[in-house]
């Protein structure tokens, strides 16, 4: 696993992705977000939309993704994803995806699909035989969305780790069993945020998010409720940062700062109104310049289609490049 | 599940294939090669080597696939099939058959897939832990297959049975659940023959097959072999030609003298060396023109390749139409 500190200066390949079921929050931004965009300064970039990871849930209502495609990669636009130096592609659009997924199949076990925490959380949740195909061989799909353009690097949340290890053992295998084509990828742990009501990580689904595109308003209301130390009453009693969502915050926003709220906060010397304020000024400061960019795009949705589709083409030509490989390797390229 | 006397007159589309695994037989002959060569005149016909689903067993040595793929090409021209009616193709080259792979995924329960009896077998084989998800997923990838061409007709053996209804299930969904967009497909029940040792189905594994390159020399030499009733020590001894090989032979090859062989064999006023000679010359028959077009072609190999190369081409232009119709019942065909 790769710390930020230890990006060697060498050449990367970077992808990162999301889901495309809906608009994306804060904690996208802190997780993943703000690494891509410091990333693709100085490495080819591609960051997919991942629409048919998507339809894993949403196959109901394939729909919705339309929609959602077109929200993320808006949302991308406005956080500062340059399109001009990231690649921004539409998964099922890049049918090479879809190959990988079929020959990786081959040599992965259903045992070593049950052994990941996903899978396992939802078989417990809902029965093992009554877990989809697609849904059970994710963990595969994610390894042809990674290697399809050969990444290197993968800035994504700790619960990605298991994830980029079945990726790399996949990799290992494909290389061991036919020629050393594909690379074993790192992750790139980012930050975790914890969701508005403290205890579980900040998602859509439970409510607890902030979305990108908030307003001053919303991001004030939401943080005046946020959760905080239950145990303060009044401004002079002692605070516990360590149990505060609010503290949690600061320490991602305003890290220089963190150790000055500790204190007053555990001396009871600041108020959580003044402190809740504070942490609202350093997300507006984020948000702002995303609310920014989001006015100038917001209405080029042909420029927005346009820029999809040509990141898809680019990504496309990275993939039949891969997937010409892998036919050679495996030497099923019949008419070369 | 259609006999041949119920084709109705109505524009039927045939989809058939084979594993790449190696020569064909007169079991594939009897059970699918010959419906093939007569629905070939009426019906839009796609025949597909099917080098994808031979990896399920052969990831290890994908490299023979190269060798089997022409192979398999031979047998089917050599046995009559005509490349100007009928679309040969390579199952991995066509990306849209990988992409509905992934589509159908997200909506077939693993529970589903354990019932059915070919993905059983193997289970109770080897453990189910131990199955590769490919091979788990292999009624999906044939449903695949079908459905690309929008296939109404599969003629293949018994066996297939329950992958067809398995299929037959995949496209109800689909079009319940998105559009009415693919086809429900019908099997064409070919006949089965019985391999040399009597017993088992012919199948090369079981070294129990007559191949369709076999000489006249190697075809004698393996009838005289065969198992007949193991009763018959004297000529004049009664037989039992309903467990003898030999006379499943008769009733395939030459039903016309069913009736005849039966009464004398019962009689025991027919030697089993003269009637396996009556045998040898009805398969004879059967193979004689095959070997003559082999003659033509064996030495073809640019051509056979270039038949193959067009094939697919002419497979990917339907795939492509049928992927495009998915895309839009689903609705994500986001760029149109
Ligand atoms: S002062 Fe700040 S850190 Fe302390 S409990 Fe209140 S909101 Fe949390
Ligand atoms: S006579 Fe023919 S049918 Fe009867 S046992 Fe011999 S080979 Fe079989």
């Amino acid at each position: 696993m790769k710390t930020e500190a230890s990006i060697q200066p060498k050449q990367e390949i970077v992808l990162t992705g999301d889901r495309t079921t809906g608009k994306l929050h804060l904690g996208h931004y802190v997780g993943s977000l703000k690494s891509r965009i410091q990333l693709q300064q100085q490495y080819e970039t591609y960051i997919m939309l991942a629409d048919v990871q998507a339809l894993t849930t949403h196959f109901h209502n394939p729909g919705l993704l339309s929609q959602s495609v077109r929200q993320v990669a808006l949302d991308y636009l406005s956080a500062g994803i340059d399109p001009e130096r990231a690649t921004i592609f539409v998964q099922s659009m890049v049918p090479e995806i879809a190959e990988l997924t079929c020959m990786y199949s081959m040599f992965v076990t259903v045992s070593s699909l049950r052994h990941n925490p996903t899978v396992k959380h939802e078989a417990k949740e809902r029965g093992y035989d009554d877990l989809y195909y697609g849904f059970l061989g994710y963990p595969i799909s994610q390894a042809a969305d990674i290697t399809f353009c050969k990444a290197s690097l993968v800035p994504a949340g700790e619960d990605q780790i298991p994830h980029i290890e079945q990726t790399r053992r996949i990799v290992r295998r494909f290389n061991e069993l036919y020629a050393p084509v594909l690379v074993e990828p790192q992750i790139l742990v980012g930050e975790r945020l914890e969701g508005l009501d403290g205890g579980s990580k900040m998602s859509k689904s439970l409510g607890n998010a902030i979305c990108l595109d908030a307003s001053s308003e919303e991001v004030r209301t939401q943080i005046r409720r946020a959760k905080t130390d239950p145990a303060r009453v009044h401004k002079t009693d002692p605070g516990h940062p360590d149990i505060c969502t609010i503290y949690g915050y600061h320490s991602i926003f305003r890290p220089d700062r963190c150790e000055d709220i500790r204190e007053n906060c555990m001396k009871g010397t600041i108020g959580c109104a003044a402190c809740k304020a504070m942490v609202t000024a350093a997300i507006e400061h984020v948000l702002e310049p995303i609310r920014e960019r989001r006015e100038l795009y917001k209405h080029r949705t042909k420029d927005i289609d346009d820029i999809l589709m040509a990141g898809t083409e680019r990504a496309r030509s990275v993939a039949r490049q891969t997937m010409g490989e892998v036919r050679e390797a495996m030497g099923i390229d019949y008419f070369k």
